[in-house]
């Protein structure tokens, strides 16, 4: 990515619903016991393209085959995704698909769509099915209030146990144009991503060809997405979504397209990494020094999903043990004698060995962190140098609190 | 193992101790601020051999790195083997080779054994050196205390969050010759051995052939040491050694011997689990119908490792999504509608469809099991058949609660 043009991408309002010709919404079917908002619409533009990136588990929901099998039919040909949170609809025998192509076909009528031009995405309590009454008689109201100010809404009804909304715009000028990025995403529990993530939802108005879309997508993906991790649990229902429309983007700033493709994701993965149950933190690890990209990400990302390192660092324990014994057990290939590692500022250990440093020092900058402003300045950045290579990556995730536990046991089926 | 003669193997008394003349004995160095015991000794018999298993972390402590070398120097003739708790020696810089070769030569000096004969294990707080003096001044009492009732005083010695001590004997007839098998382990946190657990030690009474006996350690590790997990952490220091000594065994009694092993070993590795920081209750994970052996214990140990599943146990939750979940991820390939599943006596879900139960029911299963019985009745059983083929394994875990985030947050570097 050298010698780009001189592209800025800027935050702006509106999320997914930000780029021209996307209109988004949400409303409440009570699928929750809660009444919360909880089934959402993106409607996207005539002659958009999609581009998917889907959990790898065997165990996956009917929803995520029903989408791989529609943007690989119609080479990404598809106008509108539905969401519903609640019930994650996997695991519910053949009614899972039947109530996944009943849903999709009622809202094709209603958008006056092709049945194949719709996807939908489901998130919730795994092996319980979606209550299909309580979604019919809540199309019309969805569709209804469809609306470039809609994203707000679309993004608080994908929600489960996340505590926040995530979502977020860009834009930039690129050669004159106004191009603008938009997603929204969810997170907080089973979140270890393999090859895509809980929710995760991109727009663009900018046209390119499907092909170079979808490798684009899936770039950004494996370095934002799938560099997240709350508790080390691949999601049956991982679902990330890329809709691109618009006039065709001149070739020269693909480049700048995917760093702020790149951008969107990497917000919205901090994001889920931040909210990720009884959190009080974001962490960062960032990994350099490794043979390549993908060692670095793997080691970041192992580190990440320490049990003992999210604990010490909850703990607000300058724990290094527990990061560079994290970092041994990655499966990459490094030699130990050549590690650096920093906790923020602090250099503490240099060449494989520790140095001298003031514990309590590291530990009031953990502190701060556990006081700052929600994905601002409350990250703890920890980095690592391995060796001699090129490789870098980052990994995010959080740290590990009483609060985790007492969702995740008291969340019942 | 077919055709098998008729041995029973019986519990008996003496941990490490009870096989024909080895001996034992622990002592009080300081070495950690609880004053608890924190120096153990096992002594083997002239002629003993000794097979190890190491951890595979990359991060991995010098003493580990000894240990390796006088193995494989001497073909397993090795005599001795000194245990220090609370400080792991790992990541010290040159000077974690230095203290172990000086705290076994000095040992070595004591015992009137050859240096390469004596092994050093350590286990503790990472990147902490041992206090030399306070073990120089220690190993006088610890060698003069040697005896055959020493085996408790060991496995005491080792502990460090441990809060019980974990320690076995067996003894069985094999034609008319009386044989025992002794063991004692530690574990607690950092519990997700790769290749070997954090300091398991086995003894014999019988003598066979040092290949034989290396080979018949290393498979007995893999179905029970290398079974458990407590938070997916690989430690540094991972070990475990087994001693045989004594009159050749007769060939025909090789299999019968090697069940006594794995009985030992899975013994020490259920203790393991049980006592995992913070756990109420063992949780043992059966799946059968793999392609192969391997394949279902990889399913089973990544059903006990997922966090959401061990928060579900703790929360009495009969969460079966989560135990698919986890399977689907495992990286094992199975088809998803042939899962059976049972908690307990109660089938949750059939050829791939969840069955109708009684939530109430399945989780006053899971409570009675937290007031439990240590390792008598304390065990959350979950069976899990995926598919037609004849491989079987278990994994052991134990469930995650607030406890285990508190211990990990507060035990500081």
């Amino acid at each position: 990515m050298s010698n780009l043009p001189n592209v800025l991408w800027q935050q702006t309002l509106g999320g997914i619903a930000a780029p021209c010709g996307f209109q988004a919404s949400g409303a409440t079917a009570g699928f929750k016991a809660s009444l919360n908002p909880d089934l959402a619409l993106l409607l996207a533009p005539e002659g958009a393209i999609c581009a998917g990136a889907f959990t790898q588990s065997l165990t996956r929901a009917a929803c995520i085959d029903l989408c791989c099998d529609r943007l690989q039919a119609n080479s990404g040909s598809v106008r509108a995704v539905l969401i519903n949170s609640g019930q994650a609809n996997a695991f519910t025998g053949d009614r899972g698909l039947i109530d996944s192509l009943r849903a999709t076909r009622a809202l094709a009528d209603l958008l006056q769509l092709k049945e194949e031009e719709v996807l939908i995405a489901s998130t919730g309590i795994i092996g319980v099915p979606i209550p299909m009454q309580k979604m019919f008689s809540t199309l019309h109201l969805l569709v209804d209030s469809l609306s470039t100010e809609g994203g707000t809404d679309a993004a608080k009804a994908i929600l489960t146990t996340d505590l926040v909304e995530k979502q977020i715009a860009f834009e930039a000028d690129l050669g004159g144009r106004k191009v603008r990025i938009g997603g929204m995403a969810k997170g907080s529990g089973m979140i270890h991503p393999d090859m895509a993530t809980m929710l995760g939802y991109i727009t663009c108005d900018a046209g390119l060809p499907y092909q170079e879309w979808n490798l684009m997508v899936q770039r950004a993906v494996e370095c934002s997405f799938n560099a997240i991790t709350v508790d080390g649990d691949t999601s049956t229902n991982d679902m990330v979504l890329g809709f691109a429309s618009g006039e065709l983007l001149d070739a020269k700033y693909m480049e700048s397209l995917e760093v702020g493709l790149i951008t969107v994701m990497q917000y919205l993965s901090k994001a889920i990494a931040r909210d990720g149950e009884g959190a009080n933190c974001l962490i960062e690890v960032e990994v350099c020094g490794a043979n390549n990209n993908c060692d670095a990400r793997k080691v970041a990302r192992t580190i990440c999903g320490s049990s003992l390192v999210k604990t010490a660092i909850h703990g607000k324990d300058p724990n290094w043990g527990r990061i560079i014994a994290a970092a041994g057990r990655s499966g990459v290939d490094f030699n130990p004698e050549n590690i650096d590692l920093w906790i923020g500022p602090y250099k503490l250990v240099e060449e494989g060995k520790p140095l001298f440093f003031d514990s309590q020092t590291v530990s009031h900058y953990i502190k701060k962190r556990f006081l700052g402003n929600y994905l601002f300045d409350d990250m703890v950045a920890i980095k690592m140098n391995i060796g001699f290579g090129d490789g870098r990556g980052l990994g995010w995730g959080c740290d590990m609190s009483d609060q985790y536990v007492r969702i995740n046991a008291d969340y019942t089926t």
